[in-house]
């Protein structure tokens, strides 16, 4: 397949996981996270944070995000989102059918919601007829590319507790968010107050694994029955606790959101030169949306280039992005 | 850790899986199975089955149970499985969770289950009192080690489809149990009238990844849906593809088990040589329970060759366990 | 309580309701459903379709709505409603944990939707990551008093076939609805093209007791085990089926809702003389919404003759609604 | 229908509940329970236990387990309760749909259960692996008529509250229990340590409506939500209060349970002069369960004098039964 910006779903593993993953596999290992790499990527994790900090591995990122919310609310409590949530729009259902929970979506035009969206929602609170809002959930980066800063996480989770609400990041692209507002993720996240984090790794550079991180810790006594309860326990954990030991090390995550960023940043700078190309959403971290005459959407389309969604396409850069793509879409787009 | 008898999810990947997910990570690929890994794979199956068989790749064996049933029954209708089953007993409860059903336990001394078991359930079908039994779920190997032949699956197949039920089969040993019967794996399930398997992969040498294989086609219709609805969709869908691809070529699967069952039957010639041990359950396959006196038993357990299950130490062997693990281990009952 | 039109749950029963539950009080009778009041109730409701309809009574609005979803629908479908559908803002969450699936809600002024609100959500259909359309919820009479009409409805329900749609009708005021088409309640729903309905008994004068009608068959073959398995059951099912036998009878179904229709109607003429009123919503069937300045809504909730919902205080007439209500309102307003 | 011993689901509602009904059914009420006659339920109860405790009310048996239930524990938590409990064997999986919670079924041969029986279960506390025990469940009278004293219950919740379990009785012949055990209900629940109660109704005479007693009272806490959120909330609630006032009111609920198993007491004396019946388990309360030949079986079945069970017939004396019942009963075997 042409590397190209259809997602960073489609880029590879980085290397330096690549070799954690065959550095844990020789010998046996205690299952079910016993293992010494799990235990380390906890550390790294308490690093991170600079205090110790839960954290629950989970197989992907509806398994953290669903894992998050069954560990934050009852079925008769509400999750409120963005309608463009990827629990809301993007995960067949799974939110509702595991936690039993209504998503309440509120109209986002970039994906973010602010304490305005979120204010008559809670008119609800108290009466036995409606289902009770618990859970404010984020996307950090947003499904439009949409970055939240640390201060705008602050107040909204400010506004959330100060009315009995937890605050959850849908963290897919936590990396590029904090590296887009030039922050630690702690800065984020566990400082700006938040509840509890899907930590993504697999856009991040992993093979698979995401983490679940509770800043709230009561929130976390229950993880573990919880995450073999909604079908997310590896037996041989010790595979993504590698993944992590390794992409918290050096500063990869860093890195990889890094690169993807800039490229994006590029990418978006070479579509600006061309004419009848409009930037819908521009890459405040590693995605852009853009506008294109039909003809040349198709071609960037078949050229494996970019996305289609409805009228806009979505172009994503990933930590192996390279000049080269860039140019080779740029090469197609010229020949229209 | 040391390399014993505790479980196969202990072992880590085989060398050739691991090769295959390195190969396989190069570039870009299209994510959620439409990459060549996955297509490559899901024409292994058809191979190995002799056919065009719908596969679903999830992530572990809560999930490919979990998968197999939801498209096999509604709330209302109900599982019928041993007490010992992986899905009543060591799931967390996953299954009632996701599934909303209710799973009707038969008490079994080696995990097997027979006609004579699932006849008296079946005074419920038609009342709307209780819950109408729909699936029977086998686990082969079992629990204790046991090992369904192909008549004895089609046994239970062709009773189960004469009362209008499906048969579900926990095969997170699959290989193992086909290896212990000298036939192929199609013969333990597709020619034994099986309507869908759990495919076991981890327990063969896979880092992650199992597969939930259709026979009973129309079952498969809504698997896409549902795959992703119970949170077992993985994004990078090609490092599941590439396993089973390289699991299924050359017989890997077969070398595995084979080898892991020859071992535990070398185990188990070796225990009944030790006075004080008693073979609760011999290893039919790569699994045996053995009872010994407490001391024994505490110093097997440090030593780490065995794990203790109330009063029976269960010993799995691996596909990489060695006869050196055996000496060890004969070595520790000898210092008694 | 002030006889007021805070909500049709308000009123007491029918007498000729209370007299049926006496009448049937006699003596023992079958329990679940095989008395001869639940099969003289199961022959009138396929005497006013004109033809035999599968019918389960069950006991409240929620319970209705769910069982009829329930008998339609798959954990990874959804469904299509009104953002003001009881179903999905006035159940807490019940359709979603005891279906598990997504309620796909979509902005409605007056609480009709149409085809053209449906289309767009359509393009999820076939997508492994969306939760699959599959029902759409119409409210007849809607939340906010509006009606459709049989044509309305059947064009939503051949758009909705011909997208492999089901429909379904929260039908809690549907002998409303009815009279305000002029048209029998068939004529509304079965010849409209209806797949299921939830026909409202207890805003038209019954004491409990609602009834699910399947015109799509099929959609029935379950609803014998579902109904109790989502707790709807009663044991001594004589009581709704006495009720409903009643409320058949006679067309007492129709002069209740006529006379709360016609009532409603004379409560809109009167507010419409009222400086100061705002007629939001008006009386399609038996419900108004108004606006009015602060102290006038104050006054009216105090004594009894309306509910605020926000800005807006709803009004609502029952089968027992007098003239005296209405003047007692307008005294009251004579006194601001 | 023969007023015979087939169930007291089959009686119909005391004379003084249908007065209550049609005395409450003047005028406007509050709907969801603002009305005076649940309020007055609700001080009935706060007097019948001696202090104020939190009811729910609810439809049926099936709603009040599943509410108790639902306020109790996670979808990771099960509940303990004997094979033949009604929420194991009798509400269609409705426990697990709607709670996604795993029942634990204990063999019992008279439907009681001891701590012994538990203890066992235990082991499963802490490990992720394994749905953690959360409720004890107790029916009383049991499905097979037997009585749990208070010092059983008593030693019961003893156990249970040492061991972090709570502990919930299925109630739906309280009454029953409680006269046979000559005590008060307060002194076979609340005094006994128990935390959430199913007090039953509908078997003692009332037409439809269960109650949920909370004495543990922080389990309260979400019922209001929770309620609906189940599908058990009433609109017309004044319906429900009215019945438990008039059956807590003059100790009508005692009477109505006292005559119950006076006439279950005198049905055992009279069928064990019956050559060829055998008392399986006698009139502890108002129920027995006998077995006998199988021609008798038959015409005791159709003249409808009990229901067969398998091998044994089920006879259960209700509110209403009277000598002739017993005598006619007589005369059919007489004929045999």
């Amino acid at each position: 397949m042409q590397r190209g910006f259809v997602s960073d779903n489609c880029a590879g593993a980085h290397p330096d996981i690549l070799r954690a993953i065959s550095q844990c596999n020789a010998g046996h290992a205690p299952s079910y996270g016993e293992d010494a790499c799990t235990k380390n990527a906890k550390a790294a994790f308490s690093r991170l944070f600079g205090r110790d900090v839960p954290v629950s591995f989970v197989f992907n990122g509806t398994g953290a995000n669903v894992l998050s919310l069954a560990c934050a609310l009852r079925p008769f409590e509400s999750v409120i989102c963005a309608d463009c949530a990827h629990i809301n729009a993007d995960e067949t259902g799974a939110p509702e059918r595991v936690l039993g929970s209504k998503l309440q979506a509120v109209p986002s035009g970039d994906g973010k919601i602010t304490a305005a969206d979120i204010a008559p929602l809670l008119s609800a609170k108290g009466s036995p007829h409606h289902s009770q809002p618990r859970v404010v959930s984020l996307t950090n980066v947003t499904e439009w590319g949409a970055v939240y800063t640390p201060a705008e996480v602050r107040a909204l989770c400010d506004f959330a507790h100060a009315n009995g609400l937890l605050v959850h990041m849908d963290g897919a692209r936590i990396a590029n968010a904090a590296v887009a507002c030039g922050v630690d993720i702690a800065d984020l996240t566990l400082h700006a107050g938040l509840d509890v984090l899907s930590f993504g790794g697999v856009k991040n550079g992993l093979l698979f694994g995401e983490a679940v991180v509770f800043f709230n810790e009561p929130l976390a006594d229950a993880a573990p029955y919880m995450r073999k309860n909604v079908t997310q326990l590896q037996s041989k954990m010790r595979y993504i606790g590698a993944q992590y030991e390794a992409l918290l090390a050096n500063d990869l995550w860093r890195k990889n959101a890094a690169h993807a960023n800039e490229m994006a940043g590029r990418l978006e700078a070479a579509l600006r030169t061309v004419d009848g190309i409009e930037i819908v959403h521009g890459a405040a971290a590693n995605m852009l949306f853009v506008s294109m005459p039909d003809a040349m959407q198709r071609a960037v389309h078949d050229a494996g280039y970019g996305i289609a969604m409805g009228d806009i396409v979505r172009m994503v850069a990933a930590w192996d992005t390279q000049q080269e793509d860039i140019d080779g879409l740029m090469a197609v787009l010229a020949d229209m």
